[in-house]
């Protein structure tokens, strides 16, 4: 391995994180610039009664989270976080947005001073100053330049090598062309652009929309109504990530995999949204739906939802975005799932 | 009725035309502005021993073409085009495309000096000049403005009172307002824009990007896969319509309904699509395959794919638009519909 390579660490285990390391486990060994071994920061838990880091380092395969797809060999399982970022020169984050703070705790002042970060996390957090990115959060603690990953590509397919197409948003463009280079393949390409936050944005707002189409599903609506939702959930999209960008982000950043495209895949990913069929016809929060039907797996539109209204509300910005107040007050206010229909027929855009 | 109420006749009577004769009929008898008798024109059939335009005036209902919905009672049908159209103030032209040359030339001269038209017409013709605009074929012919209608719905759902969203494409902006007036309902909910080349445009090219999207079902293909076919289609219709329209045309006009919803209601119809399962698996050319499969319907993306591709080759631009070019060729020249796959794989977006 010569001095200049990059060495690259993934910081997340679970099935994107393990699809993405198929990639760049592949990319890395026909590429001189990046160092041909990979690590990939697993959290220890046994796995019938085996360490999940050994079965990986041995069977290369996460049985648990990716089973039926092997790793390259040269994506070696690391247990000890700060061990596994220590000498990288490039993080690939794809963790669950709840560990971000934590695991940023651990590695600060561990990871090397000139380092370079992508996330690929479809939510927002909340700050000391209401909504913050992710990738502020870990600009703010890591004090490292951070991309961002995004698009119309589910774990399984890119897993599978079916053909995805995604965005990279970067504030400085080289370090966008950099990542390009690790992760794309003839079967995942990428679009890099430089509105990294509207990128960003994009990935949880989606979950909104995707919620209203949802709530659509469950009504039996015809794909007309779930287009309507689609294109006006595209249009607040927009809005907001003006508003909250402060800035004229350009239309053309919609128009890439993480904008419109990105939406679509999860409005349309079939019949296998439990709350999608359930919700209308049970009539309970959301709150209660996720405890009963989903296990207490999060939701994510219902975190952002309720994230994205407290931000409007505090801006007193809530006529502007009908759509996503109507998605929140079905979530958490008991409001009937019909309301996403009436929502649509007083939408200030017909007016 | 008052000297200066405006008369509307919808040049049509299949199941679109009936489906907005439902919302024509009643939103007439709301607004003092036009006059409460709807004239439809039908060509005469007999179904089932008795003539159709008889059956539609006395039952209210298109038993033929549009079943199951009653017409208001103030739609009436006419079998005589040229008596149809001689008094009309407001014509709304929805007919298959064959049948506009032979309709403009039999009202030429018949309608009203000052009326104004609007197409619902999902296609493009050739002219002598190539490739050209229904809209300017009536516009040709007539010598009256013509608006245009175009979003995501279908006369099914339009039909059914199902919430949709659709776009005014009009040169003279108040004549779509006016139009909108005549149309919109609280289930129909019309945006208008000065775009109308690019409305009309949107109608006609998203039947190849659906060609695309239907050659994905066909293979099986992931949603991912679907999703960038429509997002690089809907890349190539801006660019495409640019060409075309010799103009900038905003880039807000294809986040109306006309853009980028369209094509995903009808890349997302479901399994109904004969052709999408059929054709990858039989290795036919889609000529063969809409006689065979399709009992001799016309694919509308075939011909459009036709006409665009010989308006590219014309311009030496085939290398602009790969995956229009790719459609064509997978339908014209036996290619393998794998294309599309490939297609992908190589796009400049990408590069």
């Amino acid at each position: 391995m010569g001095a200049t390579t990059l060495r690259v660490c993934i910081v997340g285990f679970w099935s994107w994180g393990s699809a993405i390391a198929k990639i760049i486990g592949t990319n890395v060994k026909n590429q001189q610039k990046f160092a041909s071994t990979v690590k990939m920061w697993v959290s220890e838990e046994a796995v019938n009664g085996r360490k999940l880091t050994d079965i990986i380092n041995h069977y290369h395969e996460n049985v648990k989270y990716l089973p039926g797809h092997k790793l390259p060999e040269n994506v070696v399982a690391v247990a000890n976080l700060s061990e596994a970022v220590q000498d990288a020169d490039l993080l690939v984050f794809t963790t669950p947005h709840q560990f971000i703070h934590k695991i940023c705790n651990e590695i600060t002042g561990r990871v090397p001073k000139k380092a370079l970060g992508i996330i690929h996390m479809e939510s927002i957090d909340e700050g000391p100053r209401g909504l913050m990115l992710i990738s502020d959060i870990i600009r703010e603690k890591i004090g490292m330049d951070v991309s961002v990953l995004m698009g119309a590509n589910t774990a399984r397919e890119v897993a599978a090598g079916e053909f995805c197409e995604t965005t990279i948003g970067s504030k400085v463009i080289q370090n966008g062309i950099l990542f390009k280079e690790l992760l794309q393949t003839s079967n995942f390409c990428i679009t890099v652009v430089d509105d990294a936050d509207a990128v960003e944005l994009c990935g949880a707002l989606k979950h909104i929309v995707a919620m209203g189409t949802n709530f659509c599903n469950g009504l039996h609506c015809g794909n007309n109504s779930k287009a309507a939702v689609l294109r006006l959930g595209l249009v607040e999209m927009i809005t907001f990530t003006r508003i909250f960008c402060k800035s004229q982000v350009s239309t053309t950043t919609f128009l890439e995999s993480c904008g419109f495209a990105n939406p679509i895949t999860i409005c349309y990913r079939g019949s296998d949204c439990k709350e999608a069929k359930t919700f209308p016809r049970i009539g309970k929060t959301m709150g209660n739906l996720q405890k009963e039907v989903l296990n207490g797996q999060t939701l994510q539109g219902l975190k952002t939802s309720a994230l994205v209204y407290q931000f409007l509300k505090q801006k007193g910005l809530l006529a502007k975005f009908p759509l996503f107040v109507t998605v929140y007050r079905i979530c958490y206010e008991g409001r009937p799932s019909t309301e996403i229909l009436t929502c649509l027929q007083n939408h200030p855009a017909h007016m």
